[in-house]
């Protein structure tokens, strides 16, 4: 049959891809399998890697990310792009050296590691800003402030390479956001609707230490002698294959993805997450105009409360499943549009409890789901990774930076239940490879 | 006559405030006159400034910041509330020091200074990121990432108590930024428009340290030995007397202030900078609705481009020469403002130059001078502070971030312009009073 036909295609892509990623990680080195930041961490604490900053690796990661990308697997593509930009920072400095002293200094080498790690981050998403303050806070623990600047002028033109590509490609008008929200300006969000923001971080606190640890025991799972692992490590095609199997057949549109929204990729996941529509109230009624994509999340059976729900439980352990696979792979996009789906799914709460909106000073103000999913992506992100820039990231990725406050208490008390629980994402990695 | 009572009043209430706030300052001790950031930054460095962090230095500040802000010089606030923050941080963690024994250690107490520092910037102008990053740009040359989330913490509860009081003040209906703009948001601007706004980089960055030359010649001109300077020395009182009386007279809205939009105080004179209007067009035609206080840059007689260059070029002297007085006073706010009319005199300039916008796929879209307006703001003051975190502080001040890379490359050549030709504002001072 035809939806036969689609899955075996489906499935054969994505195992391939995987497939293909997963041989170019290996053909790299063993020591750099999966994400690039915990490793520029040791890096920058001054552990030698060797293998990590040579020019095959680099040729590795760029095929294994671009494979492992249209594979469709839950992962992001921060590390490898970390790992890329370093790489292009230390083969530079090593021209540069035949010019100039300076660059033979260790302290020079060091320095443009960092700067290369901001670039990483904010071409990645096309955050400056966020880029750099994000690679700080993961990377260092003492900051070099005359970095701080280089880094911004390094990570401000490639984003705005970035960005001008865009432009001349016609996928956009003008350089903006990349995930442009429209929520309303002029009164954006209701004193009120604090607790429930707050209620979000918290939550995300809990759920991002549970990703690291769930990230962390299927690692162990993996690494203990038995029958099975060891059978794994005989043959290790499989584990990768199985994964994306079964990611790939749960995620099949016309299947069980039909109630996850499986047909959205990554992207329009999140900017159908963040519009400024809300779902509970269009589900029954015909659809408003301009709704587009975000059509994915309404199903004529199922409310949107139970869809929502699945795509969260889902996507969370395919996500932590997923970033173990020795792939060059990053966890910050599926975090990110995990988060999203559980403010989305708060919001959508609150807009139910308060159909009316808030009314405040006799004005009557609707509640915006959208603005909690920006809100939730940005906790759960920063409780994951242990960095509040995410706030920051946030603010440059929609184009709106109203939500503030609101934002940096969610991501604050996000980080504070994390912080206490769990080590951070890129930290529990280091302690499992050591 | 009417008129001259006014301008006694204002003189007098002018001289009474600027002498109340030197006697404070005076009172408090020598060391201590001036801005707060320079000292606490050599402090940081391991310097011991006895008498600092003192109960008395605290009262005096907060008095004298008040009549300082109230004599109507063209001074900002940024100095004095670091100094204030940072002697709350220090009593705070004495007290605390009977509880736990931690905060004993020499380096919780830097620590808690860098916090302090960057909660004096961040509730200064309700922007808790762009506080926390100037803080550290402005202070530190290694800094530990530990503060950098505690500085968060610190800078939004405080941020976010300043904003709420506000609410409940009736001030404000809800969170929302100091000097919200409302640019449009689909199409910002233009990449043609970019030379123009790296232009208002590169010109920002030599009037950053012309304002930095300017103002260190004048400390050193007030201490050159003759017999002026020995007169001035003896009778202490008369610099700042006759300072004022100068400026407030320049100034005086019904003379001479009417070609430099006199009658604004510092807040108006930005949010009317920001605006959304194109003040060349208006001039001539009838006012239109919701032009609030920007009708006070709108001369019968005189134009815009006039009043605009006329304003920049006394406030510039003026406030180089405001903020050389023993008050307590920054000089945050005056540049700010600078730099948002002389950005808006380049927006001005070019609305004209293209008086029917700019084409782009066949849709026109006008020239928004209220958008050159922010990037010459963060420009400027990003030259005489050489900090790139500005860009943060105008993003949260207006709320918008739409304009990101556009101001990102400004403040970023500014930076590497002025950099190479004078220290920081901060750093001059330093030198000078060594």
């Amino acid at each position: 049959t035809r939806l036969g036909e689609d899955w075996i295609f489906l499935v054969l892509l994505g195992i391939t891809m995987a497939l293909v990623s997963w041989t170019m990680d290996y053909a790299s080195a063993k020591s750099l399998q999966g994400s690039g930041i915990p490793e520029l961490k040791t890096i920058l604490r001054g552990v030698v890697l060797k293998e990590y900053l040579t020019l095959k690796a680099f040729i590795a990661k760029v095929i294994g990310l671009t494979a492992a990308l249209g594979s469709g697997m839950p992962v992001g593509k921060e590390g490898p792009f970390v790992h890329i930009a370093s790489i292009c920072a230390a083969v530079l400095s090593r021209f540069m050296s035949f010019f100039s002293g300076v660059y033979q200094n260790p302290y020079c080498y060091t320095d443009i590691l960092t700067v290369g790690c901001a670039v990483g981050v904010g071409c990645c998403f096309g955050t400056p800003l966020g880029g750099v303050l994000f690679s700080i806070e993961v990377t260092s623990t003492y900051f070099a402030v005359r970095n701080y600047w280089r880094g911004y002028f390094a990570a401000t033109f490639s984003a705005f390479i970035f960005r001008v590509l865009s432009v001349f490609n016609k996928d956009a008008v003008t350089i903006t956001a990349l995930f442009r929200t429209n929520f309303r300006m002029d009164f954006p969000f209701d004193l009120q609707e604090l607790p429930a923001f707050a209620i979000i971080g918290i939550a995300c606190g809990f759920l991002g230490a549970f990703f690291v640890y769930l990230n962390r025991q299927v690692v162990l799972f993996m690494r203990r002698p038995n029958a099975m692992t060891r059978f794994l490590i005989k043959h290790r095609l499989i584990f990768p294959a199985i994964v994306t199997l079964v990611i790939a057949t749960l995620t099949f549109p016309p299947g069980f993805g039909q109630f996850m929204a499986g047909e959205l990729m990554p992207r329009e996941c999140i900017s159908s997450l963040f519009d400024n529509f809300t779902w509970t109230k269009i589900s029954g009624s015909p659809y408003p105009a301009g709704l587009g994509r975000s059509a994915a999340w309404l199903h004529t059976d199922v409310s949107v409360f139970i869809i929502l729900l699945l795509f969260f439980i889902m996507k969370f352990w395919m996500s932590a499943v997923a970033t173990t696979m020795p792939i060059p792979s990053g966890a910050f996009m599926p975090v990110f549009i995990l988060g999203a789906a559980f403010g989305r799914l708060v919001g959508e709460v609150m807009a139910t409890l308060f159909p009316h909106g808030i009314v405040f000073d006799g004005i009557l103000y609707r509640i915006i789901p959208g603005g909690y999913a920006v809100i939730g992506a940005a906790a759960l992100t920063g409780a994951v990774t242990h960095t509040v820039s995410t706030a920051v990231i946030c603010f440059e990725l929609t184009g709106q930076i109203s939500h503030i406050l609101p934002m940096m208490v969610a991501v604050i008390l996000a980080n504070m239940v994390a912080q206490g629980l769990q080590p951070s994402l890129y930290d529990s990695i280091i302690q499992v490879k050591k």
